[in-house]
């Protein structure tokens, strides 16, 4: 019950471009919808608009901009006014593909996001019409066979300052975080939906600004994501974090890093929030000491890699 | 998007009020929250509120009544108004175990709600307090352990007047429908959330009034769903239709009946609704006829059976 | 503990090469082998030999042949002596693609087998080399991704004789048969191993001789059957028997018809058999009237259909 | 193709009885099959014997002893020629609970060991009597309701020696072992039948001699693993290795340490060896090092702690 309906479409910034969208094509198993002055446009098989991805080539990789879509035409002038008034407002564009007038800004941190609302919904082509019409597009069993973009883990230097801009400017809904022991916030977990988390910001653990954490596609089902981890496996690419289940937001995971260096989660689970005062919860240091779900050490470079990575500092998993 | 937070708790009326405790006591694998009047009240390990079933004894099996959350109490006071226009509602009563003021009204096919905003939030006791906080209870591996109340499908004899009373004095939002080549409407899946359906409407085969098709309750995985399949042949429990894939919404279920005779479904999946303007998908009597997802017919006894059966003519399965 | 190792490879014949090779190459994710003499050769990614499948162009669909290889030199000498004595042999022929010497026979019913023991185990090219050298070649995720070839089950005018023959000339255990109430024998299931099919026949409901009931491709897991359903529902291909759950030998399942007209099966489960002197359980017509596992019907053609079909007799589902 | 049918019952000591029943009978989902002089024996739902598990009292952890049932009496006889060769015989006992005539052997390392024919069948009484008659008892959804006693892992000072033993003496087949850059033996994996593993020796970090492992139990799917470390989670019981999957031999599982001290496996998964002729898989120090099958570090205990612990070195995890 936000002014948000959700995020997407995202970026992707990388430095090998033809690698980068054989992941995505080939394994990840995303359509390619279109091109366009350099860049592609990918979709899940249950995206509902054009595309949910658009990869560019960049020096460096990490995220070109987020994407949010607004409830309503009147949501969408609430949230921009909202933008305006702290400052981090840079103005509208005509749109882009696929999607109207768009205002882009800045979260504190120095991450780009466009809002919008007007959109066009995917038509498919004659060789991807669904069998079903309650749903966009055929399945393709190709790869990991993502169904659509889920979320999105952005580092920050001071999660607790973007997080309360993402509840105040954007109307999100804060369901989880964690607060260490000297009161500093090491990360939030936030909604537009029922689903446990949409939107996160996590700690850079080297204080940079406006990188990316990972970005998460979403299948309906564990043995989906335990099968990603097989497919992974038997590809070139390095499994950062093998499939196994979260404590905080209960996500079941698996981690990868693309070839242009971005870290990317197959994803599924989590729960629903029925309760409109569903209360936060907190996590302290020593709860989060305690590792995932079932007790298990999170990998170390999970806390401390993000893209675009810091020379000399930041070794890619 | 809408003044709605979610359907629950139901009152489920039985005339063998021993029996259908013990099935959702043990092969349900809900917990007994309490009891009260002569009522037992029943909780899913992820119910947030104290409960979400109540089983009250009654000459007849069939739906005592389903409660309806409200977003705020301003989305109440507008509900309540928006009821009362269409003259069927009822008052205001002090509320129930757990719960404030509601105002009870009659749907235009005579079923009991119940709006209201005020809940407590469950409280664990020692033995159930879970190890992950961001869960209300521990996960209880007993039966089908089924998380939390997910849906309610009531039959009417008249579906598209109450479809439309659903989106216009409850604010629903409607993601599927049927219509037959009469032009008489079949079948309408609505919901309140991202969930593709809370409150499903489907033509009552005897144009009886008031009568219960089914209560679903969620677990995690289909896995869970085959599980219980298993679960169920192996104890005195009828299976009316077997683990399987709906085409409409797209859930997974499988569907018995309890001792008291109502249709209970353990169901998960489906699909998000992300889209603010997701066009209503209406399907033919044509299309209707293809089965369920993978082209399998429904079992006859799904598309006539209701409860309260009706004497003569209605024959459980 | 018999003198098999296991079934396969086998030949399977299609009047429709070309569409035959897509669903197995496509849809069922196998790989080409090799091609000879007209012939195609595929494998899934666990199968140990180079080849558990070879589709030949035909007038007619059905069976080409079953390989059946010995567990030894010595086994294979004992069961050419025992097929001998029933004066079925036909004789040696020096072998085939990537296997040595073969002794040829047909079973009371016609169908044509080749025992043998010697053969050639794959080693996969450099681009399907395994990742982990436990696993014959490289997972492949393409279409449902079959691991190998798993059961035959065979249509036989007399079930009865060729099950006796199985057991006495190939040394196969009975596990599992159906007795109807004349006395006669509607089904039989075989194996060499702890699993608890591998050669099933089944009674020919137009008493005709030689024809194929369907061969069985194995995953490791429910889910990958289910998924294989929505694979087959976004094909061109027709599904015959939904996913679910077999109460003979508990196998999970989903059946569709390839393009050659030929019946497949993608399966799992089932149990184990670690008792020597397991009994055999014998269903009666009584027990088979119950349905499958979860109580749900059997679909009609599933009793009737089999390749070549019948002519003016037999409709593909 | 062995003289071994397959491993079990296996007996296992506990200095805290009660909890260890209550863990097996509780949270592992076993059924009690009956108390005999101070020991209690238990059975999951699919073993085809009246019990797997016999659970007794005594100052330390650790195996009893494991039962070895013979293929025939035959295969005993030839059994017990082999052992009584080989000095480590101890003679015939007249057999235990449900059992015959059995003799008693210890491996090299100390490990005690019973070889025998006789058995009797489990007969279901009414409460537990299954509805499908191929399946020796009803499935009963308590806990992790594991189906069946799997393998048994357990430690020696030297691996080679006792791997030797046991493909000489007891006809094993080896698939899989790990050789270290020395020329060590760390761990040796064999099988009776075409189950990946069945009965697998590893290195004793400390050389100490007759300790265990672990007992693994199983479970028909991958999903029941995850759920297994669900109900661990919210147990008092320590996860020691949280569900993922092996490199060697593939098997699915998650570890915890029971009350008493032992370390007890749910598994599921692995592969099948078809091949007669199947080479060992030699695994290397460098290979191993990669860690298990999605690349992910082995918890350190795992290589350490045995059962019993030694004193002041051993830590339970």
């Amino acid at each position: 019950m936000t002014d948000i309906a959700h995020l997407g479409p995202v970026e992707l910034l990388t430095p090998k471009p033809e690698q980068t969208l054989h992941f995505f094509h080939e394994l990840m198993g995303m359509e390619i919808e279109g091109e366009e002055e350099g860049s592609v446009y990918l979709r899940g098989w249950g995206d509902y608009q054009r595309y949910s991805l658009k990869l560019t080539e960049s020096k460096q990789s990490g995220l070109g901009y987020a994407g949010l879509r607004a409830w309503s035409p009147e949501a969408l002038e609430r949230r921009v006014a909202a933008v305006e008034a702290t400052g981090l407002g840079e103005g509208w564009s005509a749109g882009a593909r696929g999607r109207g007038p768009s205002y882009r800004f800045r979260d504190p941190d120095g991450h780009r996001f466009e809002l919008y609302y007007e959109v066009e919904r995917y038509e498919a082509p004659e060789h991807l019409r669904p069998t079903l019409k309650n749903q966009p597009q055929k399945y393709v069993p190709r790869g990991c066979a993502v169904k659509r973009f889920d979320h999105l883990n952005i580092l920050a230097s001071d999660v607790r300052a973007n997080r309360v801009f993402a509840q105040e400017a954007l109307d999100y809904r804060l369901y989880e975080r964690i607060e260490l022991d000297d009161g500093e916030e090491a990360g939030a977990w936030m909604s537009a939906t029922i689903a446990a988390h949409e939107l996160i910001y996590t700690q850079d653990h080297h204080r940079a600004n406006g990188r990316l954490h990972h970005l998460a596609f979403w299948v309906d089902t564990r043995e989906e994501c335990l099968r990603a981890g097989d497919i992974f496996v038997d590809s070139e690419i390095k499994i950062e974090f093998a499939p196994s289940r979260h404590a905080v937001a209960q996500g079941f995971f698996v981690y990868v890093i693309e070839p242009g260096g971005n870290r990317i989660e197959v994803t599924t689970g989590g729960y629903y929030v029925y309760d409109p005062e569903q209360p936060t919860v907190v996590w302290t240091e020593a709860e989060r000491r305690r590792g995932q779900f079932w007790g298990n050490a999170t990998v170390e470079t999970f806390h401390t890699y993000g893209t675009p990575p810091i020379e000399g500092v930041d070794h890619q998993p």
